[in-house]
């Protein structure tokens, strides 16, 4: 058995991981994986989310653990384990630390968004919020596309400026701009991706703001989260979900559903996206991710092969 | 974190072991203890299980898969690994060897169980199933009581040949039989554990055979499974299971239940032992274990204190 850390999951290129996002969707297609719903465990204010999923040659169970108070004690809420098996015979292989797999497989759906819903000549881009995950967003859209510009959108200023000093580094040819306005950002950007915990609308609701864009919302896990206003959904004329059910669980989805501004018929699985490309020219998108298990175990999948090959990870004996 | 291997379990004491059973019935006790039901997660032939449980101090989730046609492989049927963590922060702790801390854990149970429900000067006693858990039946009841002879049954006399070999260079003052009729084996212990996959009583529906004697089942985890007569249940001045709820899943619980053999309110919770013990003088005593994941929580928080103590187990780096 393998125990792979955050450390060498970092250490993987941006392609094997999106890949293995693409993967996800290709078991989605085909109809060849079992991934029952995501059990909720409360104890007190506490919660465990265990998530099982199964293709046919492994199978992962994260446990993401989310405890609010954690912060007094100087420790992150949320945190999680991956285990991997073989589900040919029951055998663990890797444990891996879940929270990286998280981050990691979030950012490449985002990314696996822009390469298939913005123009491969996509120039300028914006970030909002300035998180561990608008960082990973910010690397996808980079990943996928030359662009010169990137906003970055934060409340907190020094929270955007950080970030962008991280990507300075890290992709020196693109012009990083900062704001607390997001309007401002809103405008001068031809794809938006939100990465907030926000319940409300980070915009106006103004359909000249979004016509002819693409918006990812990857925060608004729950019905009370909202990243985008109405105007997007309404106005958009792609509408794609990861998962068609859970997207439910979104205020992003349930929101405009519920005040009819739009038709359930409009939103469409993601996964049809890769058997049957869009026009996007001119085009409005929207894409909404809340993420599913099975992006758990095709990234650990790919994680576990590569680590084997490149003998990467430190070995266990059971 | 910690990675705790079956080799590192095995070094711990018995009597570590056994105190952190008993202090999982204590917990119950105390009513400070949350464990939310077993989940089973289904995929064709195969189950994963999951077992969280809170304590206020930690909280551990084992999974335990169970695949039946692994054997095909030469690999084992049954795979497990828990995780540990904090219950203030939620921080994984540590990850341990599933099946490991099964098999130490449920041999403790029985161990209380002779300690709780058999007389001090017992001298002979029998395990019918050679098993590995047969293995850790005797391990605890040789721990608990200085037997002068150990009947071991099974129908693979070979079988339970090696076990008397193993046993013997552990504890080379105890004279050790083994049989293929169980029936020989009751005769002649004060004490039976079972330890078994059957589905059909063990030995004959005989008041004469279980009078006065001690039984104790930890196979028969299904409906369908049944490891002892009628007439254990029945005639028992003592009747005990770890989990009231749970034990209705054994079929030696629920079949002399339904066959009316025994009155529900017989049936007591082993917890309100360690508040009243018993008189066991000419008494028959019946102990059904069903197995719970509590005893897995204290058990690895056993575990892993002690670890932290004696510097054992690995060191993994999140």
């Amino acid at each position: 058995m393998l125990f792979i850390s955050k450390k060498d999951i970092g250490k993987i290129s941006q392609e094997i991981i999106q890949n293995a996002v693409k993967k996800a969707y290709e078991l989605v297609l085909n109809n060849s994986y079992n991934m029952p719903d995501r059990i909720h465990v409360g104890d007190e204010q506490n919660t465990l989310l265990l998530m099982p999923c199964f293709s046919k040659e492994f199978f992962a169970t994260k446990l993401v653990s989310v405890f609010p108070d954690a912060v007094k004690f100087n420790q992150p809420a949320v945190n999680g384990v991956l285990v991997l098996a073989d589900n040919k015979t029951g055998q663990p292989l890797a444990i891996m630390d879940g929270a990286a797999v998280t981050a990691e497989r979030t950012g490449a759906v985002g990314g696996l968004g822009v390469d298939l819903l913005t123009p491969e000549n996509l120039e300028i881009a914006g970030i909002l919020g300035a998180g561990v995950q608008g960082l990973s967003q910010a690397r996808y859209i980079l990943f996928n596309r030359r662009i010169s510009k990137l906003w970055i959108g934060d409340l907190n200023l020094k929270a955007a400026d950080k970030m962008a000093r991280i990507l300075e580094k890290e992709f020196p040819q693109v012009t990083y701009v900062t704001t607390d306005n997001s309007e401002e950002l809103v405008t001068a950007s031809q794809l938006i991706i939100a990465a907030t915990t926000s319940n409300r609308p980070l915009f106006k609701n103004d359909p000249g703001l979004v016509k002819g864009k693409t918006f990812i919302s990857i925060g608004s896990f729950k019905p009370d989260m909202k990243e985008f206003p109405d105007a997007v959904i309404s106005n958009a004329d792609h509408v794609y979900v990861d998962t068609l059910f859970a997207a439910k669980e979104s205020g992003d989805i349930c929101i405009p559903l519920e005040k009819k501004v739009v038709e359930p018929e409009k939103i469409k699985a993601f996964s049809s996206l890769l058997a049957k490309p869009v026009c996007l020219e001119n085009k409005t998108c929207f894409f909404k991710s809340v993420g599913m298990a099975l992006f758990d175990l095709t990234v650990a999948s790919a994680v576990y092969k590569l680590a084997l090959k490149e003998k990467m990870g430190q070995k266990l004996e059971f």
